[in-house]
């Protein structure tokens, strides 16, 4: 399976328990549209989520955790679509750096996605079909205000902590410049203020090799019965290699060939890197919507958080009440070290509570989602002390 | 126009200076096939080269200029496709660093390339159509055996210089492991003694590209009359990201956009990397082989020249007699610095004459193509010295 169906129209009607096909899904019907930057609203729209641990009295142990790109609200729970375990679940969960016996975990599907939550999948009501580029173009700061949404249909007025890497980081930097006052801390990590050229070029890359597909159909693959596979698949092999480390592609694939002794003079995968590769494509279009990845890749694109004050990134910052802790990978070079240093100086401006911690890894990008423990400790940290802070008593 | 035609097959006996429509074609014959990697032979076959400057009458002041993956050779000269002056001719004419007043300049186009040499787009006599993907897959050492063959066409017993950057970097140090006496000194330029596994994982993302697109017809795309322009286009553009560094793409186009005041909410090209990049991408189609880019990036996949020696490089080199400098870019993360460095120490480790240059440099891989003065001046500094202990009179 692929995308999971949207939800029948009639069903959008005030938040339900009602689970898609496993997650919590919050609708927002049209008295409450959502703000686009696109100067446009999106109305009805809805949003999948899931939550672990229990909200306290007094609801001041919400923790909302962002994902990336190609993530989903599944953070600590098996994917249905995948059947593999949360793709954080080595840090939340019971015990854990992010531990659910003390805090309540929110993980929503960003709009603009297709596990759940309103994206190019979903049926636009105005003409019963799928919106595909109809949707309007999202942004960052778009998915956290339907996150904002989503908090206030839950009660909560301020969250303990957001949390997110990559582009679950740019969320995260997002919230705690559009809500100073809703978020006690955050951390973002292996993210940027803003995306650079080089990463626009690699995602530009990925969708012009979708939309080279002819199956993709100007978008209107669905109603045409048909998938862009090829193209999706050539997207995420590129993507992926930008997602590791030129040492950690050595170390792991180095020139060894695949299932033979020596290279077959053709154009197979002679090399183990070459199937790797392929197999990351093949996986990824089973569970992603092709659309989904233009929606998401451009609202990557599209984020610049001082563009509104002129690049001067410390003015983006200026009555920031947040506690930070900003965490880099060492041989990240899709975000490197060096686009969290930014941040950091530009918090140290606004005089913010900021620690910044950079692992040694030479996992790449990828290190964020993967179970490093000098990660998990820094996480384990930061979370404690900061709810030391707060009066969260364990 | 984007390839040249192959020759006519009755045209294909002996050495003639046809052009075609430009080049010198050097014609083998079925009596002197190209002994391949594969276990295989090509014949006959031929190749296009041009040269520049005089032979002299000791034929010993001939220097071998080999292009890299996209090259041709049109090196000093303007390229009869695109009308571009020469890649090369900032470093090569009278008075410049490869002095063709004083040198007898060769370039070649590779075989399995698509300017004038045999490759798969050439006509298979066997079939009567274009080999497509029935031509061997090619390698690094097959191209240089072409050019062996070639000189020794010329009458040249040794060369004075082999010079060449990336792939030509390959052939450069392919000839002075494969012929050492025949080469009195090498420039190997932004290389590597061996491919690496990020390089290849970057190859496949290309080539699976190409193979993506349905006019591409299993790479028979010329008998359909057709040719796989979206995928190759795809496949430039992810190479081309890796040819830049971050630093020069932040400075030449950061996050400027293109001829707009803000973002236009869409899928055009919003960013100027996002329109340079389509314009690389659909400007490479036009000149270039979509079969050819397979083999030739297979080629340079397949290249480890420390593969017939355990991996052990030192050995690879044992009994070198070439003078050696090698050449890499600060910025260059195709071809690391420690790529050329690990080169210089089996270089070291025979007791070779090598020097070695690190250029200061943002413009990344690239940089070897263009006019840096760093560049230029280590490139006129060794071809001066090392024409003064081979005797060559200024």
């Amino acid at each position: 399976m692929s995308t999971i169906a949207p939800p029948a129209p009639e069903a959008s009607a005030g938040l339900r328990e009602a689970r898609q096909p496993s997650s919590k899904v919050a609708y927002f019907d049209k008295d409450e549209p959502l703000r686009l930057d696109a100067g446009r609203t999106l109305s009805p729209f809805h949003i999948a989520y899931e939550t672990y641990g229990e909200l306290n009295e007094t609801k001041s142990n919400a923790i909302y955790v962002c994902h990336a790109l190609t993530g989903d609200q599944y953070a600590a729970s098996a994917s249905p679509v995948t059947g593999k375990p949360g793709w954080w679940s080595s840090l939340i969960g019971p015990g854990k750096p992010i531990d659910t016996d003390r805090f309540f975990v929110v993980c929503s599907n960003v709009i603009g996605s297709c596990m759940g939550s309103t994206g190019p999948a979903s049926i636009d009501l105005s003409t019963g079909t799928p919106y595909a580029l109809d949707l309007p173009v999202l942004t960052i700061p778009d998915m956290v205000r339907a996150q904002a949404m989503l908090i206030d249909r839950l009660g909560i007025d301020q969250l303990f902590a957001v949390i997110g890497g990559s582009m679950g980081g740019m969320q995260c930097l997002q919230w705690t410049v559009a809500y100073p006052e809703r978020v006690f801390c955050a951390l973002p990590i292996a993210t940027g203020a803003r995306h650079s050229s080089q990463n626009i070029a690699f995602h530009e890359v990925g969708r012009q090799a979708v939309m080279a597909d002819p199956e993709w159909h100007g978008g209107r693959y669905i109603q045409a019965g048909t998938r862009p596979h090829k193209g999706l698949a050539v997207a995420r092999m590129a993507a992926h290699v930008t997602y590791l480390s030129e040492a950690a592609l050595q170390r792991k694939f180095g020139r060894n060939l695949q299932d033979r002794e020596q290279v077959g003079f053709g154009f197979d995968a002679d090399f183990q890197i070459e199937s790797y590769l392929r197999h990351q494509g093949m996986t990824f279009v089973d569970r992603f919507d092709a659309n989904a990845y233009l929606y998401l890749t451009r609202a990557m694109d599209y984020f610049d958080i001082a563009a509104e004050h002129g690049g001067r990134l410390a003015d983006a910052f200026r009555g920031v009440q947040t506690r930070f802790c900003l965490v880099s990978f060492s041989s990240d070079w899709l975000f490197p070290t060096e686009e969290s240093r930014a941040i950091v100086h530009a918090l140290n401006a606004n005089a913010a509570s900021v620690s910044f911690v950079e692992i040694e890894t030479d996992k790449g990008h990828d290190a964020f989602l993967l179970d490093e423990p000098e990660f998990s400790g820094a996480v384990r940290g930061f979370v404690s002390s900061a709810a030391r802070a707060r009066g969260l008593n364990p």
